[in-house]
């Protein structure tokens, strides 16, 4: 059985390593360094919709791309699509400044995948994990939010990366993607 | 002497009228909804270029497009380029909370104005205005961040419309881009 071919386009290998380690034998992922137009929008979903629909037409290949976000139920679902940008200027501590005196502390990441193939139209896979935001930073793994986002008693960046991987939401939006792409073969 | 068209994208009327008022009469400004995509980038000055290009290539007519934000030096620039969004999001209260206990509080508006023709280039027209921001909101004028931006004693918010206007961001851009649009005749 020949071996179906996804192109990830993603400048992160440690993305392309884990849905690597996720994917049946039969479905190789392969990494492509493209760098489409992230649209300034409100949801992750359309800035996926759109990066992989014109990289697909542009790459003439079946394309994945991920993109990721921490929505903060106190701020509005700030940072969300713009979490990357957020975090390199007020960084974690600015999180935690804007928290200071809240009470409500619970917070999505969400993670959306995006599929398409040449001449096609994109198709959406979304997963996502509940927690809250911690009073202080705590733990030395991970990176990003990861040590002020705890799921149970601990942050994410407390935690092994093995962990984290077993219940983040890249995971689960990787594995609802998988299960399709295997079903569609 | 026949009047040049140049069509500004925008779903803003408010930009639109002030633009014309800075306009010869022999230069006519015409508003056009479309939707072009924003991308997501930490330059206003990408994110005008692609859309000047994007919309005259689609549109196939000499357009301009207007992008503008707040930076904020002691937040390493935020919002900058995302300031509709963090103003949605976190609004005034949550500027001011991120700066609460900062003594530097120098900021600066920024607007870049993107021209594009058929099958050309973009060409970028910046203007910029330098302030504080406040302690508190200040002012009923103005909209977004003009209640705790001061350029001098008082607050965007606190002037009139006609003397934001003198001295605003987006008057600069557009006297820049009006200028050399003339010569260009």
């Amino acid at each position: 059985m020949k071996a179906r071919v996804v192109y990830f386009v993603t400048g992160n290998i440690g993305k392309v390593s884990e849905v690597v380690k996720m994917a049946d034998p039969d479905i190789k992922i392969e990494q492509i360094d493209y760098d489409y137009p992230e649209i300034q929008v409100d949801e992750l979903e359309e800035v996926a919709s759109y990066g992989a629909k014109h990289s697909s037409q542009t790459l003439g290949k079946s394309i994945i791309v991920e993109d990721s976000g921490l929505f903060i139920d106190a701020l509005g679902g700030f940072p969300g699509p713009y979490s990357a940008y957020v975090f390199k200027t007020l960084g974690n501590e600015g999180i935690l400044k804007l928290l200071r005196g809240e009470s409500c502390r619970t917070a999505t990441f969400r993670s959306v995948v995006g599929y398409c193939e040449p001449g096609g139209e994109p198709l959406l896979f979304v997963g996502s994990v509940d927690g809250v935001i911690t009073g202080e930073m705590r733990g030395e793994g991970g990176f990003g939010y990861d040590p002020i986002f705890a799921s149970g008693e601990r942050t994410f960046g407390e935690m092994l990366l093995e962990e984290k991987n077993e219940i983040s939401h890249r995971r689960g939006a990787f594995e609802a993607f998988l299960d399709w792409f295997k079903k569609s073969g």
